[in-house]
């Protein structure tokens, strides 16, 4: 699917489970409930990743946009 | 619920005791009073959590929204 | 008292001391005289705290919004 | 080509795979798929790089622009 | 005197001498000859101060704002 | 020649080769093709600069501005 | 010579020698050529300085804003 701008990734991925990685190296997998530009972002049934495993379970999560570095579909495109 | 923006997330957790985790690595628990669109939040009876345990009773704390990574209710959704 | 945005959490607290904890770790206590909505702030009777202790004495300050990480009003709400 | 803005030299690479370079230090490679005027970027296909060697494959990323160095198309121009 | 906002407190100190400190840890003292909304702040014959001992003489300087943590009036007020 | 404002400097290098120190240390020179407010920056011809030794060719690059330090056009004006 | 706001200090040392030091420590010295609003400054026949003595002569020199702590002409005013 193309995309016309890059939010468009985050809207077809939309209650996908996605990977977030944050500025402080931390790791959180969710399903992607909501974002907006600045890409604060809520992940629902989240867990944080260390070292490939999930060590904590959030529930919801709102992750303040500009400590993300990165955003990713768990599944592929 | 059905999230629309981010911000709703905090909207549905009004007056429930939340997580906030800050840049510094500090956890901060206590009931969400207030919040603004850079993600300043006021949190009443507020406890500093260090690893696992209530360290300092802080009463009502305004957390500026920059220092912020990561808002989580305390209970599911 | 209710709050409607996280800054009546300040004008609440115009006149009494409040605590001031900076990114840079340092805290300060004084009496909240003027804030902004960037969170510049200006304490009187401003002392610096290390460890629990008054360590210096500064009269007045003007501490910058974007240096600072919480702010609480020493008495409960 | 000529170039009136740095952006252009993004828009020639559409479609093109691109190395990525971040604030930490990380580097990633996949096909240019979308931008905008923060930098904010998605690649397909993309793969993380350590010592010049493919670490991750993480398929399509959103990597948000305030972290992001330098970019590369792969081929020359 | 009464303060409305926060850089009343630099309006009313304009000539006195002031203590500056910065988010790398030095401390400047001058006499305050201007500033505007960032902070950006001008003194006149400025000495840098290290552990309570003037080591520079700087004559004029402007600091930028978003350098500085914490500005106090040398003088009561 | 006089400059109005900064931004002037880089209008007068284009297509001359500069060099580009970046906040992480890293340096590169390359010709410059095109720059904007930010100082986004693009060079062609591009070689990474180590010890002031070439480390890396790597053709067109991007460099986002605001990891910029410093640029410098490497002839006179 | 009275000042205004803090960039009157930087039109009046014009064509003047100053000393810009960096966030990461190091130090310039150059003849102030142009400016603007967010600090971003030129300096021709620049040397870079360390432990007080010229370690490199840059010619023209365009150094980004938001990098700079400090600016001082090196004559009195």
């Amino acid at each position: 699917m193309e995309l016309t701008k890059p939010l468009d990734a985050l809207n077809q991925a939309r209650d996908q489970r996605i990977l977030v990685e944050l500025k402080n190296g931390s790791q959180f997998v969710g399903k992607l409930k909501a974002f907006d530009v600045h890409l604060n972002t809520v992940l629902d049934d989240a867990q944080e990743i260390v070292d490939g495993e999930a060590k904590r379970n959030l529930g919801r999560i709102l992750l303040r946009g500009d400590t993300i570095i990165l955003l990713s579909p768990q599944k592929g495109q």
